[in-house]
């Protein structure tokens, strides 16, 4: 392949929306603007399906105003999409590529979306067509492999922090047990970064249950009790994917008519109350208290528009910028990763390449390291690697005798 | 009764916490620290527990610093309590308050906690001891009797108002339905406060769900497939306390196990994943899409920390201040009521005070003139009235062809 392809180019967004999403777009516009071998900057609208319709937004003449605006707004400006591309599908793909002389494709998502843009960067090397894919990590999950962290996860890890900062407070004014259910199918990420709710002697969460541990109802509702006997409350959060002593978790076994996605995933959050009923009702069978509450947090993670973490925005608008600064180069293909170096006010990231095989269809679980020996808390060293990625935390006082 | 007592104060609070709760803590205390007529101020710890137990802290000598800090925090500093008392525990009370020569006893709450003054100063006048008694309302709710609006209110307003711009922003780029329930048993006030979020064409809630009108399923059902097939997307907002064609709230009739709390009322929200779970049943029965999600705001609707609407946490400290301020003159007893002057930029409020009877156990309804005729939505006159109340709401942008 010709290491600098003159034609145009595609951008797409994929997958369950994130705060930032759009800042990694907004990035990618930007780069375009500066890249004399990208002539025009199609939108493809509801990612896949706006490219095998020709359903594209012209994105190289809009205003700076209009380009801020959509890179501070939640959620994929130019729609998402749910479809995991077949054969059939990369094919129709690749010819709406050629009609168009599309010849750099950028698509902004998670594993999935790694993977479809894997599937295309073979085909099109089959079908000998000169195409530089390039991937864009956003997740909410933070569980993409290779690098260091994920754009989304900064602002989700904000927003669910300030939701249990407040639920804890809450559970001190009317003691009992409070339990969140915080999104991650397979990582406990999200559910971690509830640790830094902790600031004060006593705060929560108490105990954290992540879906990396087995979590047997009977150990569940035993540490619970354990905790509200000892201190007259307990603040817990857990993570919707949290799994039996089997490893299947809890809510798709719960579930008699489960869900999938059509990327095979069990949709566990919403119509997944079946969870937190569950958790409840085992919870009072304990009768250590009446006071027994169960929220599941929903959508507000991956899209409240209010908190949004001013390193997140940052870095994934730059992670956009290098999508295209490294298609403009000698790079053919790949996912762009984040490494990070220096630690608390001295955190940076660099930004690097890594192929597309390594990021695709494949998670990555929180380390061992994070994890406490009884599996129902996070360290305290995982601070030290959230923190810098969090906007900034309420301060609260206290009253006290 | 002596116009002017000399004693000591008692401040408790009550109920369900707030964002602001804890403004009109410290404004109880800003204003005792004015008035010479009060000695000491004792905080109660979880309310009338605190009372009847003896457990204070002693609130006149915090710092400038301490006193900001709480002010800013969400819940109650003080702790708070579902107790409901009787006329037994009320005399346990007075008792108390003897004790510690107690002339002045604020209670900052809901329409329960109205309801509690009223039967203490009914029960000190029978038993000719002079006491003061003020309550300093507080809800999310938003569903006080006399006052034009509640402390509170505004926050949780502002909370959910972000939550559900974010929610559309959500489902315009995967497009489907998605409803969100929202709290409020009897009153539609928060609910409806989401139409906040339609700021440019084709902006949900497209239909908005209260407790004043019926909502029989099928009519739900039906209208929430015409608005889908429609706009090919619809994004729905319910209260909690929805009701069936007889008024009988959907919850209460789903729930097997209903739980009460101590004052009658049934516990709705959480561990009420049964009414979510139900909506997305019986839109998933229509088949008008796949695609139906139902998420349930729960506690970070009356807790969250980071969004704290600016008049909402001024009126809050107000109210008091004013409550001291009657106090400490002719009124011997009473609720404090928000009167409003001017709209728009030229919005203001002062406080007057009303009868503890007035306030006591009743609550407020949305007016018809806000619901429009077919009882699925808000009329745009509610703006007017909600608008002055909620803090700045994200600008957002959008991508059009």
């Amino acid at each position: 392949m010709s290491k600098q392809l003159k034609g145009n180019a595609v951008v797409g967004q994929s997958g369950g929306p994130t705060a930032v999403i759009n800042q990694s777009l907004v990035g990618v516009i930007e780069e375009v603007c500066e890249q004399e071998c990208i002539t025009e900057l199609f939108g493809a609208v509801h990612g896949v399906e706006g490219i095998v319709n020709e359903n594209f937004i012209d994105l190289k003449h809009l205003s700076r105003n209009e380009l801020e605006a959509v890179a501070r707004t939640p959620s994929a400006a130019l729609g998402s999409s749910r479809i995991k591309p077949d054969k059939e599908y990369c094919a129709r793909m690749i010819e709406s590529f050629r009609k168009h002389n599309v010849r750099y494709f950028f698509y902004i998502g998670g594993n999935d979306s790694a993977s479809s843009a894997h599937i295309i960067n073979t085909m099109v090397q089959d079908a000998d067509y000169d195409l530089k894919v390039f991937h864009i990590p956003k997740t909410i999950d933070n569980d993409l492999l290779v690098t260091d962290h994920c754009p989304g996860y900064g602002t989700a890890a904000t927003y669910v922090t300030h939701a249990v900062i407040g639920d804890d407070l809450d559970n001190r004014a009317l003691p009992g047990v409070k339990v969140d259910v915080v999104m991650g199918r397979h990582a406990g990420y999200l559910t971690a970064a509830t640790m830094l709710a902790r600031r004060h002697e006593g705060d929560g969460p108490h105990l954290i249950y992540v879906p990396e541990r087995p979590m047997p109802i009977e150990k569940f509702t035993r540490e619970v009790a354990e905790t509200f006997e000892k201190i007259g409350r307990c603040m817990v959060v857990v993570s919707e994917g949290v799994t039996d002593e089997k490893g299947e978790p809890w809510a798709t076994r719960l579930q008699k008519d489960v869900v999938y996605d059509s990327h095979g995933n069990p949709q566990l959050t919403t119509g997944g109350a079946v969870l937190s009923d569950f958790l409840m009702n085992e919870l009072l069978k304990t009768k250590v208290t009446k006071r027994v509450r169960v929220d599941t947090f929903g959508y507000p993670q991956r899209s409240f528009p209010g908190l949004i973490s001013p390193v997140d925005a940052y870095e994934a608008r730059y992670c956009g910028r290098m999508a295209v600064f490294y298609a403009s180069g000698d790079n053919t293909a790949g996912s762009i990763c984040m490494q990070r170096f220096g630690k608390g006010d001295r955190y940076r990231i660099e930004t690097f390449v890594t192929t597309l095989a390594s990021v695709a269809a494949r998670t990555k679980n929180l380390p061992d390291e994070f994890i406490n020996e009884q599996g129902n808390n996070i360290n305290n060293s995982f601070r030290a690697y959230v923190s810098p990625l969090v906007g900034p935390l309420p301060e609260v006082g206290y009253l006290r005798k």
